[in-house]
Parts: structure tokens; sequence; C-alpha cells
């Protein structure tokens, strides 16, 4: 596997390859054409096949994709048996949709701890994780070996709280502030940023395409 | 402006475009090279030529762009200005955070009203907004000229809270609930789907990377 031969535009699609396949899977399909793969993720068959064959996709004539081999092997490429261990910087309302709904443990993270300064928080356990003062973090990140953090803190203390945390050797940071995070010296720190807006102004494009 | 010759691609990279002209404009910056706009986004320059080109991007040689003016022109392409009234179904945590934290006005949208059932919360107003009980959606759509909604109910009513929003009337909807929403005979609708894990997985990808 040649990781390093694969096109950013490629990566991207990975996590929806993922998705899909991992659907697929669950609800008992065995093999898909990439005909049928295409058709339900609104690309084009050469497309799959191209991008498929980037990482040695296992299609063969007349077969199509062994489902579950194509699915492990997209998740093996996306690092999702890597164990990594992620906490949550911030339980605010946004941080608090991400401890209780969503499952990073689908995704391959184990989330331990929720950092806040909020006292009515601090030292109770929201979705059976506990939330611990932000003064801990250093403490925590000493004694766990954490290699991931969402930063879901108010933007005003985005940059600090991320400095505070490439200092302590996290190696990336899944970034809802919409601050961007100077990197200072930890240039190899992952970044990877949500743009709510990003999104929701698709859409618009979306909306106003129909009244060309 | 022949917008269909746009490539989804591109499209893609527009929101992206419009936030860092902005961020420019609010500096005080009056014009950036497509050198400079290369290096500050992580494309190249050549990319950034050609993807405004396919708009008519305003470039001259030796003078780059109008910061101003070319982010003037992607916000029109991108339906900025086309006064949208978006309405959420669902007050939980997620709902809240796009409520109390998110600008619906900086991307053009008009936050009018929040839908949820628990009765904690009908009757209040979160963030300026006022939360209705769920079952005065069709007559509040009915009173209301409203054309987008954010979906942010929980996964188990969210086809149904779709199917009820696009029998009346609703154009586009911002899906964060991670089920595909079936149209039916309302093809016409416009969907964009929140998928936290396809971010989080692009990060697990970056992380993998680096250990190549």
């Amino acid at each position: 596997m040649k990781k390093d031969k694969i096109s950013s535009a490629v990566i991207r699609r990975l996590p929806r390859y993922y998705r899909y396949l991992n659907d697929l899977h669950h609800n008992g399909t065995v093999r898909v054409s990439s005909e049928a793969l295409a058709r339900s993720m609104g690309l084009t068959a050469s497309q799959i096949r191209q991008d498929l064959s980037c990482f040695g996709g296992f299609g063969q004539q007349g077969y199509g994709y062994n489902v579950d081999r194509l699915r492990r092997e997209v998740a093996d490429i996306l690092g999702m048996n890597n164990r990594h261990t992620i906490i949550i910087l911030g339980a605010g309302n946004l941080g608090r949709a991400l401890i209780e709904n969503f499952s990073f443990r689908s995704s391959g993270f184990r989330l331990t701890a929720a950092f806040d300064v909020d006292p009515v928080l601090v030292g109770t356990r929201l979705g059976g994780v506990p939330v611990y003062h932000i003064d801990m973090l250093r403490d925590y990140l000493k004694e766990h070996a954490v290699n991931v953090a969402v930063l879901t803190v108010p933007a005003s203390v985005a940059k600090e709280t991320a400095a505070s945390l490439m200092s302590c050797g996290i190696e990336g940071i899944w970034n809802f502030t919409n601050v961007e995070l100077p990197r200072d010296e930890h240039e190899d720190v992952k970044i990877e940023n949500v743009h709510f807006a990003d999104s929701l102004l698709t859409l618009s494009y979306m909306l106003s395409e129909e009244k060309v």
C-alpha cells in the first residue's frame, strides 16, 4: 500500500466510501458492483473504479467488490484500527452534543475525558465520560496516553487552549472553533477544521442553482 | 455568469474562498495575488486562477484580485443575497449550539423559529429565537415564508420530520441527523448532509499518514 500516492480528493471521499460500505455490510450485502455503489453515492462507476484502484481495490470483472473486505481495507487506510485516545475540551452545547450523541468508537476513537471551567459540570459525568476542570489538563495528559483532542471551547480561548495541547504533545486536533490555530513550533500536529458555514453555504448555492 | 458550467469540486471550494476573502476584507486588505491566496489556503496559485476563471474571476496581471469585488462576486454565486429564511427542528444540544453560537446571518440566512417537543423549552426563547412545539410546524409554515430547515432532531424521527417539511414546501434541508432522507415525490428539495464522522476519519487518516 503506497498511501503517499493517494490524492487528497480521493482521501476526502474515503470516509464516505467507508460509510456506504459499512451500511451495506450491516444490511447483509456481501458484494457490490461499481455501478450500484456509484448509483447510491451519486458518483460515476468509472470514478469509483479509479478511486478504489488507488489503493489496490479488490474489484473483479463480473463480480464487483467484496463489501466486507473493501470496508476493512478502507478502515485500515483511514487509520481506524490505530486505537486513538481522544479528549474533549469545552462541554458547552456543542461539546455535549458530541459527547452524548456522537459515536467516537465507531470511528476508532476512545473518548476518555472532558474538560470545562463550569463548576456545575466539573466533577460530573456526561454520557459516561468524567468532566474535569481545564486546570487539570496538563496533569491528565502526563498521566494518560491521549493523542487527539476535540476543541469545542469558545473562540476567545481557542488559540491558548490549542497551544497548551500542542505543548503537551497532542498529535491531532478536531477543531470546531472556527479559529485558525497557529502551529508555531509544532508543525507536525494535524488539524481538522469543521466550518459549519462552509456546509450551509453549499446548501445556499444549491438553492440558488434551481432558480437559474 | 454560467453557473451550470462550474464543476462540483469548484463549488465545494467556493465557501472556503468566501471565508478567506471575507477575512482579508475585514483585515483591510484591498488586493491579493493568486500566489498569496494560494499560500494561505494551502492550494496552488494555478489552481486558484483556474477556479476563479470558472466564474470570470477579476484577476489582473501584476495586480492580482480586488478582494472586495471578488468576495462579493463569490457571495453572489453562493446565493448569499437571496434572503433565505430558516427554521430549526430540534433544540437539543446540537440545535442549541447552532441557535446560540452559529451566525446564520453571516451566511445570508435569517433564523426565525425553533421547534421541539420538550415542554421545558417550548414557549421560551433561545438566543432570541422563539421555541414552538413541533405540532405547530404546519401552521407556522403556512403563515410564514420559510424556505430552509435545519434538522437536528433525534435520528429516530428524522425521516418523518423531513417528510413533513417537504410536504409543506420546504426547499432545502441542512441535515445533521446522519439519516439518509428520502425525497420521494419531492425530488427538487436540496439536502446538505453534515457527517461529523467523515471529518473525524479525515483526521484519523492524517494521523496515520505521519507514521508511514
